[in-house]
């Protein structure tokens, strides 16, 4: 593309922009001219170089992988690179994540998702000066291709993945060139809070962490987070589907929605929800025990299949392994009550829980049964949703039930009201407009069984196990009210 | 709840609600005045019946289930019904499915899920004549709790899932009772259509169906379709986990949205995508390839898992069995439009499918290939959006590919391009506003692998896997122009 294509595409569209867009497109125009400009002089450059130059075969950028041809070249993942694949000479692909000139040395890392490797290029036989000049000049995060033979090293590397090998570079090629400015550092955005403070390094503030999503979701911490996200997906699911359940999926679009406030660190505007409802026989505790059980296969899937994940999070977000028990606890809301008021809370009985005092019950909970796991049940009718069953022995209570993981609740669930008349009842009592629900409490005239049930969230979930403090760090693109991009 | 309790909530409520919010409730508490005195009356009934019936304790209508109780019964579910169990004293809770009394006998077929059992109560030792009277006047689709005895069967039962036995009814309580009037039949609502016409026998015609939708999922052929429905989720993720991918979880809350035309048979307002992206090396035939590999594990699992599920949607709408080839048929779109051509088609070669032409294209490479599941490469770029990858060789075509089965589209991909500023300029010749998508194209900036991806429509794939004719037939609460509800 030249500088003269693009503003031949401006002056077709130009009648349909606006004044603003123009002006962008023209910015747009001008910074892919300067590119142009400053590739046009590079390559120069390299032509006089290459004049000179053995090894002008051995490197340089490729053109953009368009699908030219399908190449019958294997390439090794970086996480392969081991011990085992000594002397051999090999491809990769990978990202630079730092580069270090030395003398006649350049020292690359080089990284392909949460694995690296430290790359060696040397003047010498195999490479000219202009080549290591040129990989010393390459922009951390470009893609680049590179053969090499795989060398054991004698002191482990510490700073990489792949701790017992070096690659020897041999060939170098980008694939994928990065602008020379990030906006942020991946060794900034994984340093523990504190560590930065003491040793005068930067760290990163959610802020500029969430703008530049795309690159934060580079680092270790954040491979982690949402391999092991995945995770309890398909460990939800998986335990779920053993236990004769159906997968199904609802509409999102329907005439009635619920606000929630959004401006703390556990809300979103957007969250995913993993959502159980379960026909049950006598009484509403057999699908607690069904939950709880899901969330114990859960808590021992990921303890056991992700402790790699569990140790790269620890390491820049340090916590206390998650705790939980067998069966799983399960207080009634008046004895949490009464545990705050013994620790000196000022509250009603029918009150509903203040964040500070789920928090408190938390560890309340944890000094006396040693668990960051369980089950609130039989809340207040008052402070629960219409559709919520009413407790049969006592009015002022319900059959519903809240699920906490380290002091914060992941689940709300309750039994549900299958009478179309008791449903009628309760949701005139909470002074909802029938003819809004009409569908909902028709779909239960004709005939229902008992049933309960409870949505999890996603997010929580994983902020939670992971002791980690706000739940953006565990949405991939966050939304709040503040927030709508990337 | 009495009728004074009902007015007494609509009274505290009154000025917050509308004139016709209110007449609604006027109206929906005369209703439940109704019943209650409805209930009264058969109370009433009951109790001068009972005084000289020998069996009033082994019938009736269990209080509402609000767990009261647990109770330390196990249930039998309808599908363990076999002969093994012979002779056993056993409890069931199943729907009435069908009910047909015969001078001192009652049949009923009781249903759980997509199976079904026979059930008998005879006037005798074990039954009054009281009591096989309640039983005959219970509603279809209520829910009971039998006590019975399974009995092995000389003549197979055809009309029923469990063919070899029965149960003898000692006794029989209402869990949750059925309006009586039911506003479809679900004998009509599993009738072939052409049977139906036939026999003078009604069918239920589809807006039918979707405004009572939560009895049309009660039929075997519904339950069929969201059983197989669950298991094309699960091979779709088993499948791309094992491969190495990751589940990941994309806002759905984004300030651009494509809007399609929703008014045919196989477009939703709102659908599930099954979505794939994934880096390659050197040609976006690597992604085909892994898409068409998971497409048949998907085939595969469908068909030696959900055989009885296949075959129970079979016996209301008929179909052939899918056909797939190994590997998976790729033609070129230019190929496509030479088939088209040869059979009197007229179109121009850069000219986008049409659905017929679809269709018709669909059975041309049917009589050809005789394969139901293809991919058509290499559309032309005019009709493909802007982010997709102008094939290297010609510029009127694109490195893009659409999935059919049975002739109908179900994934439409295409190597993504990965360079800001070619993004950039293709954006700009397709008229974008480049402010609203500057997030999307800035994610490029840093480093980008080569990549291709597709989305598929999960309706679809269920839709015609199965043979059926409109996508919202596998979608269980389906939104279009005019649906908002149930």
């Amino acid at each position: 593309m030249t500088k003269d294509n693009v503003q031949g595409a401006g002056e077709e569209e130009q009648q349909a922009q606006s004044k603003k867009a123009l002006k962008k497109q023209q910015k747009e125009a001008e910074k892919a001219a300067k590119k142009a400009e400053k590739q046009a002089k590079l390559a120069a450059e390299q032509q006089e170089a290459d004049e000179d130059d053995f090894a002008k075969d051995r490197y340089g950028i490729c053109p953009m992988v368009q699908s030219q041809q399908k190449l019958d070249r294997a390439l090794v993942r970086v996480q392969d690179l081991t011990p085992e694949k000594a002397e051999q000479q090999i491809w990769v692909r990978a990202r630079i994540h730092t580069s270090r000139a030395k003398g006649k040395q350049c020292f690359l890392v080089l990284r392909h998702q949460q694995f690296t490797v430290q790359a060696l290029l040397a003047v010498g036989d195999r490479a000219s000066k202009q080549m290591v000049k040129f990989a010393a000049n390459l922009t951390k995060e470009s893609i680049i291709d590179v053969e090499a033979v795989v060398k054991k090293v004698e002191q482990k590397i510490e700073s990489c993945s792949q701790q017992d090998v070096e690659l020897h570079v041999e060939r170098i090629f980008v694939i994928s060139q990065s602008e020379a400015r990030l906006p942020l550092q991946l060794e900034d955005a994984v340093r523990p809070e504190g560590e930065g403070d003491e040793e005068g390094r930067a760290t990163v503030n959610q802020d500029t962490r969430l703008d530049n999503r795309v690159i934060d979701l580079r680092t270790t911490t954040s491979q982690a987070i949402f391999r092991l996200q995945s995770g309890v997906c398909q460990l939800f699911r998986d335990t779920l589907i053993n236990k004769g359940f159906v997968e199904i999926q609802t509409p999102k679009i329907i005439s009635v929605f619920r606000a929630e406030d959004s401006n703390t660190h556990r809300h979103l505007t957007e969250f995913v929800g993993l959502d159980i409802e379960m026909a049950f026989n006598y009484h509403y505790h057999e699908v607690i025990d069904s939950i709880t059980d899901t969330m114990v296969q859960i808590f021992k899937g990921l303890r056991d299949r992700f402790q790699t994940e569990i140790q790269m999070v620890n390491k820049q977000y340090p916590s206390e392994p998650f705790k939980f028990l067998e069966p799983t606890l399960r207080l009634e809301y008046k004895e949490a009550v009464a545990m705050l008021k013994a620790a000196g809370v000022e509250m009603g009985d029918e009150e509903d829980l203040s964040t500070p005092n789920e928090k408190l019950l938390g560890r309340l909970v944890k000094d006396k049964y040693d668990t960051d796991f369980y089950v609130l049940d039989k809340y207040p009718l008052a402070v629960r949703p219409f559709y919520t069953m009413p407790d049969p022995n006592n009015p002022k209570y319900s059959n519903s039930y809240d699920m906490f993981m380290r002091g914060e609740e992941i689940l709300s669930g309750a039994q549900r009201v299958h009478d179309a008349q008791l449903l009628t009842e309760r949701a005139m009592h909470h002074g909802i407009d029938l003819e809004k629900i009409k569908a909902y409490i028709d779909s239960f005239r004709y005939g229902a069984p008992p049933h309960a049930g409870g949505g999890i969230g996603l997010e929580r979930v994983t902020m939670l196990y992971l002791g980690l403090h706000n739940v953006r760090q565990t949405s991939m693109f966050p939304r709040d009210p503040k927030r709508l991009t990337p």
